[in-house]
């Protein structure tokens, strides 16, 4: 009898644990909306778009997101090299829902910076 | 003349983005995807199931989300202390949309793993 591998993303060995990861971290997210929404961008032009990025963690996002299927690398064979990035058509799925969080936040910012101040007042006559 | 704040999650000291960080964290994806399929849960149980997790590390991913907001802390004044965990509305809200990240990846594995495949590939014969 064969056995069904049935995944369980609460087990650490499960790989789409990882692939998640890739796509909810913190550079990572950033350069999913930044690709949704200008199409193709050069690296030097996400070093300068993502605030606080180093160019040693935004050449490993980049990196990671091409391996798992979401960004397109493009090196243009010219001198000085150029290399475009953009999403794959798994990448836009992804960069949209990753987007939808974004959306998320923004339209009930109140909400939470209420619950931060309810939270920290609560703390602070514990 | 009035300015207007325009938010812009590129920037290093947008709010939105330590929210953002909060939700797509990797114990923080995992505790709300428990939250949304069960309801309510323990600390001990939450922590049970999901491989991985140390004490601290899942102590310090709620209080996280209860300061956000997204989750809802109930302790019952017993002996032993219990204390109930659950999602806010907000908190479902934010957990619908990363478990729609989850789907997306568990239903398009064989992509990912293509994609993987063939970048170690590359990788090995560049």
């Amino acid at each position: 009898m064969e056995s069904v591998q049935v995944w369980d993303v609460f087990d650490v060995n499960c790989p789409s644990r990882a692939v998640m990861e890739h796509i909810s971290s913190k550079w990572g997210v950033l350069v999913q909306i930044l690709l949704l929404r200008s199409g193709t961008l050069r690296f030097s032009e996400l070093r300068r778009a993502i605030g606080g990025v180093s160019e040693k963690m935004l050449s490993q996002t980049l990196q990671t997101l091409e391996r798992d299927g979401l960004v397109n690398r493009l090196v243009h064979p010219v001198i000085p090299p150029h290399v475009d990035y953009s999403l794959t058509d798994l990448g836009v799925r992804a960069a949209t829902t990753v987007n939808t969080l974004f959306e998320l936040i923004g339209n009930n910012w109140a909400e939470f910076e209420a619950a931060q101040i309810a939270y920290d007042r609560r703390k602070a006559t514990a």
